[in-house]
């Protein structure tokens, strides 16, 4: 059986050909340039996939199914996208315009759902039964496995993890609430705080590494200070630790899965905020004398995208 | 098909036999006396199951199975009961306890999965394919039937609403961490703050009402209060849906279940809690152009407990 995966970001377009235990056989990639309309972008994803199926040397007859991973979410009742900020697609109704090109049934998902489908077929997270993925970026993603399938709710809107709420009362988010998780565990809040710590203490080591420029400051700034010994950027670092395991225990007291897998960009940090969160999970579940979700850094990197959106066909 | 259902609580034992809708034939109960070991109490629980089974004029051999909804959770491995508060019950193996008396299968869970599965099969949420049942009593308690079925994870320690964290470094709760949900969707929080505005605000009319004796204020004095529109009782009232909301916006983030049932002591207060919450919840839905879960009270009350007890071997 052989699935063709699409990973639509705002910069790019990537697809390849996957068989069916998400082994990459053939892919290939092209700009967005989303501010051309949805058609044209979706006329490429077509052709795109009709490119990498010929690479492959297997006709689109061949193709079981076509799967897209995007940042956004697709309505189940009409197979349209409501929204999509990156591309500022408005109800874009993609199955219908792919339908134009293919006729290879297309199914559409959630970026961060797709990457923990990937990991869960042949990433860290291969072989087990329920998986929760945890994207770590500018925000953060959730993508469930649960009974070896993608869990998507009732109405498609479920895993929105970076916007449950942890701290009522707390940051402003971009969503209309306060004190969601995404403005605690994402390198967006390292780096809010970064500069919130080089405002209140001008001699901290963080100023100086960008020479005073606090706009420079990115997450890895903070994370190399932390690893290093500097005593308040790891205060920083143990502060982000802690919000982002209140994340996981919720996870945990909700859906109770084999394992955690945390990717994006703050997950580079590697062993460093495994061993930070291992140290303080044990203290914060439920249940202590019960078994739960073991914590696992992802293993697919810019791969995940491709795979996981051609086995939402399988 | 016939099922017997057990509902074990701290002070009394309720066994019911259950047909295959959730409809009880017979029932009856008797005292728990917890503090007689669990012995006693398992072996009494069996003869009350043998005792219902005699009164509705069947066999024990026409019972398929035996269900057991207690306030704890059930280690899936081992059968055995971690421990369960109310009874003072460390490490009991009930499976094994009860199979010394009966030779019918045995299922336990948790008694608010429990209810929510008695909704599920014969209350406000039967035939839908998923639903989040929350029991607003001292403590909060969560119940999920994902796909039809109980979900209770991969370790069975799922489905610990109460315990998940939406105000870091809040209340103190019994289970070590802060700010659990519900230090703050309880009736026990509603009784907490209402003490607080007594002592913050002497002239406030709750003060009133219970002759100024604070330990006497329970949830229906602050409830009754803000439904007569009393400005004190009503603030804080409005302060706890809000809470309660944002708890309900995590478990449709989470879940997206079709129905979210609210039970237990603070639901009696009825169509004046639907409507805090049904007014604040549009505004905090994280996609709000798509459908998501309705909320509605349990209809089922005291029989819950047996029904879906009952319904765990179905």
């Amino acid at each position: 059986m052989l699935y063709i995966g699409i990973d639509l970001g705002g910069t790019g377009i990537k697809a390849g050909v996957v068989d069916e235990k998400g082994v990459i056989l053939c892919k290939d990639s092209c700009p967005t340039l989303p501010e051309r309309g949805y058609e044209a972008v979706i006329r490429d994803m077509a052709a795109l996939a009709v490119k990498v199926a010929e690479q492959s040397g297997h006709g689109m007859d061949e193709i079981e199914a076509i799967g897209v991973g995007l940042p956004g979410i697709m309505d189940p009742r009409s197979g349209r996208i409501p929204f999509c900020t990156n591309l500022a697609w408005h109800d874009v109704p993609l199955v219908e315009e792919m339908a134009k090109y293919v006729s290879t049934p297309v199914f559409v998902d959630n970026d961060a759902t797709v990457a923990g489908l990937a990991e869960s077929v042949a990433g860290i997270s291969a072989g087990c039964e329920s998986s929760v993925f945890v994207t770590l970026g500018t925000g953060v993603g959730g993508g469930v496995v649960l009974g070896g399938k993608v869990f998507s709710g009732s109405h498609g809107v479920a895993t929105e993890i970076g916007h449950m709420i942890t701290v009522v009362d707390g940051e402003p988010c971009t969503c209309g609430n306060k004190g969601c998780f995404e403005r605690y565990a994402s390198a967006t809040a390292l780096i809010r705080e970064g500069r919130r710590l080089c405002e209140a203490k001008p001699e901290t080591e963080l100023k100086k590494v960008v020479n005073g420029d606090l706009s420079a400051i990115n997450a890895k700034h903070v994370i190399d200070l932390a690893k290093a010994g500097d005593p308040d950027c790891a205060a920083l670092f143990d502060r982000y630790a802690y919000h982002l395991c209140v994340g996981l225990v919720n996870i945990i007291n909700f859906y109770d899965p084999e394992v955690i897998v945390l990717g994006g960009g703050v997950s580079h940090a590697g062993q460093f905020l495994l061993d930070a969160v291992r140290e303080k999970l044990p203290d914060m579940v439920f249940y202590k004398d019960m078994p739960y979700a073991r914590v696992e850094l992802a293993k697919l990197t810019n791969d995940a995208g491709i795979i996981g959106a051609a086995m939402l066909g399988r």
